[in-house]
C-alpha cells in the first residue's frame, strides 16, 4: 500500500498562513507602487555553519515543494487578513488568485551544503516570490538542522542502525519532519508512528519501564511482552536489576529473544557486562540496544561496545546542540518589471553589521580534486567554467508553478551517503572545526 | 469574530498516531496479559530544570486538551496499522472504540515549575493513559521550554513590548505554538499569521530588505510603503547607510513616522545615534524597533537604550539554548485492577543510572514565607497538610474524558506574570543559578 494513499495525518489545506505578517504588507505597498511585478530572484543560503560543524546536509527539499504547491489563500484566511485590516481590498483580491507561478531551482535533497552555497533559488516576480520566504525557511532551517546532526550520528554510528526516537521531545508536528530528516541523514527507523504513516518510514518499539511497573513481577511483564509479541522481541531490562532482568528475560523467551534495551547507568560497561551474559545464557543472537541521552560523541564512545544499534530521542530532534540553520532568503536580483528580457540587476544589503550578501543570480559547483574528492564550493554569477559545468548542485525543482518531481526518502538518503562520501575525510571528524572546503566566489 | 469561528489553519483531524510505536505494542501486550485494565497513575515531571535556570513556565496545557479531545483511531489510522503489522486484530478493534474516558490534573498554564513538580497528572486504566504518553510529552516539552526563554527575555525586557518573530527560524507548525507559548511567557505580539489565526494573537510586520532592494532607491521604497500603508509604519533603516535612510524616512513621513528598524550593527549604540537623530529631526514619537539575533542578555543589555520595541527571533523559538525541557511521563502507582475501591500501589524504576523517580500519586503546593514569598515547592503523596491545603498547584483539568473548562491566553498570561511575581527576586536575575525554591517531599 502506498501510504500516500491515506492521506496525510495531519491536513494541512494551506500553508498561506505560515507566513510572516509583513510579507503582506510589503507586497501590498509594492502592489501599490508598481513594482510588484518587477521580475525577481531569490537564494536560500547560510553566512555560516553551526559552530564547529564541518558541513550542513540540505533537508526538507520534498516538504518545500508541497508547500508550494498547497500556498492559497482560501476564503476562511481571506476571512482573517480582512477582519484583522492586515492588508487593503486590493491586496486581498489578488491574494485570492495566488498560485505561485515561478520557477524553483535547488540543491537536491540530501546533497551537503556549505556557507555561501545558494541552496534554493525561487525567481518570478517579486510578489509570488517574497510571500514564500517565511514558510521555505521554516522548512530548511529546521529538517536541514536536523539531518546535519543525523549524519554526525550515523557516521559516528559505522553501519550500526539507529533509531530516530524524539517524538516526546519536540512539536508534535517537528516531530514527524525530524523523523523525515533523521532518515535523510542516516537514521534506520522511527518510534513516530505519524512519520511512518507519513513518509513511509519503518516504525520500531521496544517497551517503556511503565509496562514493567504495571505488573507485579517484572518477570509477569516479561512473560506478558513475550506472550503477546513473540520472541523476537525486545525487553527493557533495566527497571529493577540489570543482571537479574537479564537472567529473567532469557529464561522467558530462550536464546531466541530478539534484543535488549538498556536505558541508563554507564553503557559502555553495562553493554559488556550483558553481553558477557547473554552470550553464557547461550542467547548469542540476542542484540543489545541502547538508548539514554545519547548524541554523535556518546555514540562514537560505544563504538568498541557490544551494541548492536541506538535510540536516540532528545539530541536528534534539538540538532545536536544547534536546533536551526541559519538559512536566509534574499534578494539577490531584480529587473524593472516583469518582462523576461529586461536585465536582472544584482542588489545586496550594504551597511555594515556583518549581515553583508552577494548579489546576483547564483550557480555553484563542487571542485573536485585529481582523487574525484571535493575540494572547493565555487559560487558564481557569471558564465560557469567548462571544467565545472558537470558538477553544478542547482537543478531545477520547478518550472512555470508546476513541481516538475518528487523522489522517495530512499533516493534522497541515499544521495546524503554519497555527497558526504565525497568530501575530504575530515569532514565526518566529530571534532570542531571550520567548513571542510571553502566556499570560492568567482 | 472569534477567531475559532475560522477554525484551525492546520486542521488536524487526529492525534492518535503521534504516538511512539511502542505505546501500541505494550497495550497490546497488556490486553492480552489483562493487566491494561489496572487503574494507574501517570505523572509528567521533570528531573531538573535545564542548566542555569531558575524556574520553569507550564506551558501548552491547553494544546494537551485538544489532543487528548482529538485523540482517536479512525479508519485511515487503523488500516496503516493493521497494514503495518503494528499490533493484532485484537488491538485494533480495542482502539477502533478508543476515547480517553479517565482524569486529568495539572498545574495550570502559566504557572512556574521546579524539579519533580508533578505538572500534570493522568489517571485511567493502564490502557488509556499510556497511549497519551508521547503527545502530552511533545507538547508540553516543547512548549514549555518556549515559554521560559519567552519568560526570561519578557523581564529582561521590562515593561518594552516583545515582537515574537521566529518562525522562519523552526518548523512551520511549531512556530505556531512558539508563538502561543511566546504569548504565555510575556511577549506581546507575533510576525505569525498562522498564530494570528489559529490562538488571537496580535500580529505586526515591518519590512525586509528585500522591498528596499526590490526598488531603484531606498527613497522609493520608503515612499511606497508610506503611499501605502500610513505614516505610522515601521520603516527599516539599515540596508545602505542608517544616518541616510533615518533622514529620509523623516523626509518622507515626516515626524508622524510610527518607526525605525534596526537589525544589524552594535545595537546599543545605533539606537542611541538614532534616537538623537530622530529627536534632531522632530520625530521624538516615532519608535526604534530593535531585531537581530537577540536574546535574554542582549536585550538586558539594551535597557539604557533608547529601544521602544524589541523582535526576537531565533532565540525564542530555539529555547534560548534549551530547546526541550526533559520532562518525563511515568507511571508512579497502580492498582490491581481498574476497580476503584482497589488500592493504589505506588511504583518505581529502581536501578541505578540516575533516572529514578519518587512513586505515589502526589499532590504539589507552594509553601509561602511570612512576606507571602514563595519559600519551597512541597510534594507529598500523603494527606495535604492543612497549612498547605490552599496552596494546593493541582487542578482537574479532565474528568471522565470531558474537558472541564478552556481558558483564554490572556488569562494564562496574567497568571504567569503573577505566579512569577511571588517568587523569589533572584528569580529573574538572568546569571546561571540553581532553582530559586527548593523542592521538599513530605
Amino acid at each position: 500500500m502506498d501510504t500516500a494513499d491515506l492521506g496525510l495525518p495531519v491536513d494541512v489545506p494551506s500553508t498561506a498562513l505560515f507566513t510572516d505578517h509583513y510579507e503582506l504588507t510589503m507586497l501590498q505597498a509594492a502592489l501599490t507602487a508598481g513594482t510588484a511585478g518587477r521580475r525577481s530572484v531569490f537564494e536560500v543560503f547560510t553566512r555560516r555553519l553551526p559552530e564547529g560543524r564541518r558541513y550542513g546536509v540540505v533537508a526538507g527539499t520534498g516538504r518545500v515543494l508541497d508547500a508550494v504547491e498547497n500556498f492559497r489563500f482560501d476564503p476562511g484566511v481571506l476571512g482573517f487578513l480582512r477582519e484583522r485590516s492586515v492588508i487593503d481590498a486590493e491586496t486581498l483580491d489578488w491574494l485570492a488568485g495566488y498560485r505561485f507561478g515561478g520557477d524553483v531551482w535547488g540543491y537536491q535533497e540530501g546533497e551537503v551544503y556549505f556557507p555561501g552555497s545558494p541552496i534554493m533559488r525561487v525567481e518570478g516576480t517579486f510578489a509570488e516570490c517574497v510571500l514564500l520566504e517565511t514558510v521555505i525557511l521554516s522548512i530548511l532551517n529546521h529538517d536541514s538542522a536536523i539531518a546535519a546532526a543525523a549524519s554526525r550520528m550515523s557516521s559516528a554510528a559505522g553501519g550500526r542502525p539507529l533509531i530516530e526516537m524524539g517524538a516526546r521531545r519536540t512539536h508534535e508536528l517537528a516531530a514527524v519532519a525530524a523523523s523525515r530528516a533523521a532518515y535523510v541523514g542516516g537514521f534506520t527507523s522511527t518510534s513516530d508512528l505519524a512519520a511512518g504513516f507519513r513518509y513511509g518510514i519503518p516504525t520500531v518499539g521496544t517497551s517503556a519501564h511503565a509496562f514493567t511497573l504495571l505488573h507485579d513481577r517484572e518477570r509477569d511483564a516479561f512473560q506478558a511482552q513475550v506472550d503477546s509479541l513473540g520472541r523476537d522481541t525486545t525487553l527493557l531490562v533495566d527497571t529493577y536489576d540489570v543482571t537479574e532482568a537479564v537472567r529473567t528475560a532469557v529464561e522467558i523467551a530462550g536464546p531466541e529473544l530478539g534484543a535488549v534495551r538498556i536505558d541508563s547507568g554507564d553503557l559502555l560497561l553495562v553493554a559488556h557486562r550483558v553481553r558477557q551474559q547473554l552470550d553464557e545464557l547461550g542467547a548469542t543472537n540476542t542484540r543489545i540496544i541502547v538508548t539514554s541521552d545519547l548524541d554523535e560523541y556518546a555514540i562514537a564512545s560505544l563504538a568498541a561496545a557490544p551494541v548492536d544499534a541506538y535510540g536516540v530521542g532528545t539530541q536528534l530532534v534539538t540538532g545536536s546542540g544547534h536546533p536551526t540553520c541559519s538559512m536566509v532568503y534574499k534578494l539577490v536580483a531584480r529587473a524593472e518589471s516583469a518582462d523576461p528580457t529586461d536585465p536582472l540587476v544584482p542588489v545586496a544589503k550594504k551597511s555594515s553589521g556583518g549581515k553583508t550578501s552577494v548579489g546576483g543570480r547564483k550557480w555553484a559547483a563542487r571542485r573536485l580534486d585529481e582523487h574525484g574528492v571535493a575540494e572547493a564550493e565555487v559560487v558564481g554569477t557569471g558564465p560557469v567554467p567548462d571544467d565545472l559545468r558537470e558538477r553544478q548542485l542547482l537543478v531545477p525543482l520547478v518550472k512555470d508553478g508546476r513541481v516538475l518531481s518528487r523522489e522517495p526518502l530512499d533516493v534522497v538518503r541515499e544521495r546524503h551517503v554519497s555527497a558526504r562520501a565525497g568530501l575530504p575525510l575530515s569532514a565526518t571528524q566529530l571534532s570542531r572545526g571550520e567548513a571542510v572546503i571553502p566556499t570560492e566566489y568567482v
